[in-house]
């Protein structure tokens, strides 16, 4: 894979997340030689990837060219590829281009959809992890109430025009929200033949509540933006089965030709570090404070993929960005030390609280012992997720399309580029 | 297809470009029903194409959604589909979702890639004609210049950084000068392993100019223009082959992982109009100066596909943007004069001049007998551009977006959403 020798040692990274970018930033000049895996060429935000499914952005705001991020590292090499295995023998990785031999080894490779092995459901509903997933739906929801307005049938257009989202998390609560918003913007308007109240969105939550990680008051605020906003939210329901045409659960069916998966993820480790390093239930790697993998020095893991046993957070820290992103700080300033032959400081987790977006003028955000939500609530999602998200252009960009859309009551973006044909 | 009945004439559009868009926009109130047809979902904006298969712009920017532009109508009807046949007995079209009878047809189809029969080359080249095809090219390019990154075998580098462009109208110009200026400001500064002369940006012409259709003036400053941004200009050559390896022609052979083909475009007509009515050598449909076809009452056919013989255009109109918007214009008044009764106004083309951008303050326009290069034609370009860009949100994201690259010597979207597998 070209990578040229090197006499300083190499730390070798999985995956251009939240938590190997921010390791990455503190090397900016390190003694070492640093290679970046990821298998797409950009870093993607994933809090905003559900504004890419339901046509509000586009996929380039939210994405971000991996080898721009690091342009100034000295030594630094990104590869485009799939780490397919480690071989723990040989300090070796086993990828898609080749193999290469590391000093260190960070494996921040996040999490993937979660269908607790129904194949139904894998093979016919759409989940939402990647850029090209989200640009799937976005195709999807477009080509259905393309279909819906062309057909007689009205059994097929009430199917074409029920949305389905199971779990109610962050990603299945604010594209719920964000489908319903478009129903009142753009069905409305650019589909005039089509009966509004014939589309619907519904919330299916095996739970008792939405955003069940949040606070009761977040929760209960939420359920009701969620219900004004006339999504039909299904609590302490299981889906069972998904063929393609009916979502089955317990106590009711659901008709639809579009069924989002959002009820699940489960850990994506790398083949080859055997033993205890990989807590079964969870898929997660077990680490110590310093984010090593227990048993295995000097591999690492960070952000979803790692699980560190804390005081406060005896299950874990919560599979979200914030943990990602410091103990990725934490790890870069730790590998500054450690080649400088200093002792590393143990990570700890500064909660900066939660939030989450139903739509317009309506979040909730919970921050320490505070609860609000709201207009304020709004604002204040809208500001930390511009500051965080990477670039200035996409930056720019973004808050451009968030005030057009929100004047013209508009989702910009609503193009088929690549029509969805099925999996 | 769900179109409801009605006493009004019915007029069917086939084709949402600058033709049937500009058509469209004289019939805000007219007393007829009106159904547009178009294979996507969204008017692109077809000069910038360039742009996305360069990562300059998001494809979101040079689209827009068809539904949106007519929102505002009465009686208008969008409906995605392909046009296969025109009965003309019964005056109806045979779509890929249904028929639908009509009173006046109007045929704004366009054009598309002609590869002139070889085989080879349309199975391995890539040609730019619509947004899903230069997303390809765009994810080629940075596929290629991974891989090149990757490899040690030199010959294979040099052929992954070989970019051969067959045609120089001005999409082969535009896009030559776009991917040498990708070579200066990101293959630099991301690639720092690449050695910048290794890629190499060939454009290939059968004519013994540039821009051809474009004054002397304005090819000689443009081919002086590329020269200095390093592009290899092949006049008088004509390519014979391409077998996804080497492109051959009469002098020389290129070995390329990347052919794009803007040798030639051919009108993309739809069958059922028999006789006379379609010109075989430029598969346009010959029209008299009210843009009806020839032979067939009630038929129009405006832009690229029509071809008017005029006085000073005894060959037609020149196949770009300005007489394709004019020509809408005119049948979409003329069409308002129908209904009333009165008598149809001859079209009369306004030549607005032409113009072409090579890079970064380098552009030739010509306007009636003036002829101007360099920054100036450059500002000019751009205005002219955003201008005639359909809706706001795109004229400001494009703006920005060329702010922003002018500044950075940058091209933001490069991301390889949908890696190019092969055809």
């Amino acid at each position: 894979m070209n990578i040229p020798e090197t006499k300083n040692p190499r730390i070798v990274v999985i995956g251009g997340g939240f938590g190997g970018i921010s390791f990455l930033n503190q090397l900016r000049s390190i003694e070492a030689q640093i290679v970046l895996f990821d298998r797409h060429n950009y870093h993607t935000f994933q809090p905003l990837l559900y504004q890419v499914s339901t046509a509000g952005l586009e996929p380039d705001s939210i994405a971000y060219p991996l080898r721009k991020v690091f342009r100034k590292n000295r030594d630094f090499h990104f590869r485009m590829a799939e780490v397919n295995n480690i071989d723990t023998a040989s300090k070796t990785i086993e990828t898609s281009i080749g193999n290469l031999s590391f000093d260190y080894l960070v494996i921040a490779t996040g999490t993937r959809t979660n269908f607790f092995g129904n194949k139904n459901i894998e093979a016919n509903s759409m989940p939402m992890k990647t850029v090209p997933q989200a640009l799937d739906i976005r195709s999807l929801i477009l080509q259905n109430i393309e279909k819906a307005d062309r057909i007689t049938s009205e059994a097929e257009r009430r199917r074409l025009l029920n949305f389905v989202i199971a779990g109610a998390g962050p990603t299945g609560v604010e594209l719920a929200g964000a489908l319903a918003e478009f129903r009142k913007g753009i069905l409305k308007n650019d589909y005039p033949e089509l009966d509004e109240n014939e589309m619907q969105v519904h919330l299916i939550e095996g739970s008792d509540r939405v955003l069940a990680p949040m606070s009761p008051q977040a929760s209960k605020k939420s359920l009701q933006f969620l219900l004004n906003l006339g999504v039909k939210v299904h609590l302490n329901t299981l889906v069972k089965d998904y063929d393609g045409t009916t979502v089955i659960t317990e106590s009711e069916n659901f008709d639809t030709a579009t069924f989002i998966w959002a009820a699940g993820v489960t850990g994506a480790p790398v083949s080859g570090l055997d033993g205890d390093a990989l807590l079964p239930r969870a898929n997660r790697y077990k680490v110590n404070e310093f984010n090593e993998i227990e048993g295995f020095k000097g591999y690492y893991a960070l952000g979803d993929i790692a699980l560190m046993e804390t005081k406060d957070y005896p299950k874990g820290h919560p599979q979200v960005a914030q943990p990602a992103i410091q103990q990725g700080r934490r790890l870069g300033k730790n590998m500054k030390r450690l080649l400088a032959g200093k002792s590393m400081e143990p990570f700890s987790y500064f909660d900066k609280g939660t939030m989450a977006t139903i739509g317009r003028n309506k979040a909730v955000c919970d921050v320490k012992k505070m609860h609000f939500a709201g207009a304020f609530a709004w604002f204040l999602w809208m500001f930390v997720h511009l500051w965080f998200l990477v670039g200035f252009r996409n930056r720019v960009v973004t808050f451009f399309n968030w005030t057009y859309n929100y004047i013209n009551y508009d989702r910009a973006a609503r193009l088929i580029i690549r029509p969805f044909k099925g999996k």
